[in-house]
């Protein structure tokens, strides 16, 4: 499946422990009226509370392969309209949404202007007190290409760090129009928070609070408290799974 | 004042005689704490429940003029992020938000996808069952220029029809883009949902419900009950309102 979803009324895509909604859930809830079965729907990869998704990639395996095209139109039906199934297909069993994947792109839009549009206000960091964006697009080349990235990733959710922490980021693109910025991120994986981490690095170079040339370092120290804040979750947008 | 709002979360621009949230009820009572006294604000005019705005356009008077630009700063930390006060200027004491208005501009966007993306759910209207928009091209000239526009008017909130019922729609502009098409509104004046009432007309004609060559008769039987239903309120927005 290939979903579309607002995040901004989710504890995020995995299921909580706490009941907490999340998107997965809200899936999974879906399909078992429709197929009547239980089913454990498989994601590329967790998204936090409050990320969006344009098209994460999800696999379940069921006993009951129904008509594709009815089980779409039965999911939307039931789902909430925050929350889209955008293609539905059969895939190798040997596929699997999150191991298969071969990369991944995130966007992360920032706006500049004085008076943040209502209409942008659940998808962007406003930053209305950012002079130049220069610095940011001095530092973006320095995250490029294989890094142990620890410094810039969070614990994941029960404080167990990622076994491997070294990624490779193969593109990072700042592309400006107007008064807003939309970071584009493509990596062979990504760990937590890894990009909100580096965007709200990035912001700090262009606030004046660090400095560009200190981010070799930042690298080398393999400390996440000495990297800049997260940047907020709503300005986040997981765009594309790549598979083989 | 120009001011934008989602207008997702109001019973429209007029303050409510229920006590229902209004966007000029938010305004003013952010006035009030500002300018410490009761300010009546006057739109150019209403926009319904659900509607949003663009540029909306209000003036106020008050006897205690305060810096524009903090004015401005201070409304926008007051009301709710879904409205926005855009740009605040003095006026000339003559100007009057809704009667020097020249005309106005609405779009009222459509929506085609067979899946509708979660981003676009609370600005469009979703017909994914339309198959061609040769109709509505055919029938939108129909609606140009002076008309008693008796047919496409509801009455007002108080069971009032509009003394004067002609109005001169100067453009009407279908804008197709993809699987989505934006339909341009520019008038002198616009009767109590008048947009919305003359774009359901135009989808039923496209769902194959109407025929383009009865429109003409439905202007001349000045009877709203045989024209189209109103479109839903969440795909209008007023963008503009243009004065001398």
């Amino acid at each position: 499946m290939i979903i579309a979803y607002e995040g901004g009324g989710y504890q995020g895509w995995q299921i909580q422990a706490d009941g907490g909604v999340s998107i997965q859930g809200e899936i999974e809830k879906a399909l078992m009226t429709v197929l009547q079965e239980p089913v454990s729907v498989i994601g590329s990869g967790r998204t936090d509370a409050g990320v969006h998704a344009e098209g994460q990639v999800a696999h379940f395996i069921t006993t009951k392969p129904p008509t594709l095209r009815k089980l779409q139109f039965s999911l939307n039906s039931l789902l909430p309209p925050d929350i889209r199934i955008l293609r539905i297909g059969e895939v190798d069993p040997a596929f699997h949404a999150q191991y298969s994947a071969l990369s991944k792109i995130y966007r992360y839009r920032l706006d500049f202007s004085q008076v943040l549009s209502p209409f942008k206000r659940r998808y962007v960091w406003h930053l209305p007190y950012l002079r130049s964006t220069e610095p940011m697009k001095k530092a973006a080349p320095l995250f490029l290409g294989t890094h142990d990235f620890t410094s810039f990733a969070n614990e994941a959710h029960r404080g167990v760090a990622a076994k491997d922490p070294v990624r490779t980021l193969l593109r990072l693109d700042l592309l400006e129009e107007k008064e807003e910025m939309a970071l584009e991120f493509e990596a062979d994986g990504f760990l937590y928070k890894m990009v909100r981490n580096i965007v709200g690095t990035l912001v700090e170079c262009a606030l004046g609070k660090r400095e560009v040339d200190d981010i070799p370092a930042l690298f080398a120290a393999k400390d996440r408290k000495l990297a800049g804040s997260a940047a907020p979750p709503q300005g986040l947008t997981l765009v594309e799974v790549h598979y083989p």
